[in-house]
């Protein structure tokens, strides 16, 4: 795939939903064509066109029950795209999340100046900031690379400790998008509003929630009394 | 606009290298059809599309000579788009160029465990990983915003003090991608190869450029000498 077919993938609503649904699950076909509101050719050709692109790659395996096997489906690519369009910038870069050891970066452009007398300092204030871009670009894809990492690892423990999808969709949604109302996790999942309240106060017993007039999110203060609060000497760090 | 349809507008490569032609100078109908090789009906039409969507404004204005009005257009809108497909993390955010004060962003993951003993510490790493990105995405956004707005003064300042728009695409295009091909340049601006030489050699007599075995960048150290090496104390910082 080159760089910029991602821009076509995404341009689909219906594209975009079920990838949505494949970075939470293991996902096979009938499962995703039960999750997205259009017909299940529909979503036979979306997923031939993302499987063609190298978005994804499928698999075969049986399935729980007595049957044919199931076809699954697998993100297959892992990386982040930046883009800029304003009248006078237009440029897009994909970035590969493999992880690098950078741990630290610093961004200063106190050095920049804003105003300038000739046209060659504003080129060289351009080249300037073009170099802090870029060390900004490198710390997306560390943290990018490290959150994928972790939200793998979560992902596989919360299935083998509690086992519960459901929830594990839940709390999936909440960590990517801070937090939710009750009305999004329900059109997200495919589930009745009380069954989303539900499941939230089940997976409530693991991960503390804040479940208050509609709004479901993650409870931090709760979350660090339960670490004890010492463990992370950069707990409080850059998060107000 | 809706935040995705950006997707769907840089899902297309004829709309992509308009949007290019655009961020570098005033472009009116015939001057775009004759940059990009389809027909012109079809660049009428993704211009169309691209005004509903709420991404190009058009304007109309007399030509330099004699003649009907010409129809100009702009890019409307001014925004970083950031979004990471992973099999464990999908997501996308569109970020508004206005400049915010910030200018010091110190990114620090050494506080951020790797390995993790229980389940809700790997929560609380993932939520300490997705604070900083809020400052990645922030410092991406002040960046961006400065380097548009500097950029819009140098196309000004390059046309008023020089005034021809070849060479000021040529700049455009070195200070967005760092370097060119001559083939490169020759495709993008559709010049023959050899014009965009001769270009870049009278560019050079503005900006430093090194133009050699068939590629065109900034010379930056002549850039530093020739602005005397003592306005900014950051200069050396970064770049290495």
């Amino acid at each position: 795939m080159t760089e910029p077919d991602i821009f076509y993938i995404l341009g689909n609503k219906v594209r975009r939903d079920l990838l949505s649904h494949l970075t939470c699950t293991e996902c096979y076909f009938s499962f995703l064509s039960s999750k997205v509101s259009v017909s299940s050719t529909a979503v036979a050709k979306h997923l031939k066109i993302m499987e063609r692109e190298g978005i994804l790659k499928s698999y075969e395996r049986e399935g729980p029950f007595i049957g044919p096997a199931r076809k699954y489906y697998d993100i297959a690519i892992s990386k982040t795209y930046v883009t800029t369009v304003t009248p006078n910038l237009f440029w897009y870069r994909g970035l590969d999340l493999n992880e690098s050891p950078i741990e630290k970066v610093n961004v200063d452009l106190t050095q920049i100046p804003m105003e300038h007398e000739s046209f060659l300092e504003m080129v060289s204030s351009f080249l300037e900031l073009s170099s802090e871009l870029e060390k900004i670009l490198l710390a997306l894809q560390v943290i990018e690379s490290r959150r994928d990492r972790l939200m793998k690892e979560l992902k596989e423990r919360y299935l083998k400790e509690i086992g519960d999808m459901t929830q594990l969709a839940i709390l999936h949604y909440l960590l990517l998008t801070g937090e939710a109302t009750v009305e999004e996790l329900s059109d997200r999942l495919n589930l009745k509003e009380r069954e989303v309240l539900v499941k939230a106060q089940e997976l409530d017993r693991f991960v503390p929630l804040i479940i208050k007039d509609g709004t479901i999110k993650i409870d931090e203060d709760k979350l660090k009394q339960k670490l004890g609060g010492v463990e992370y000497a950069g707990e409080n760090k850059g998060r107000g």
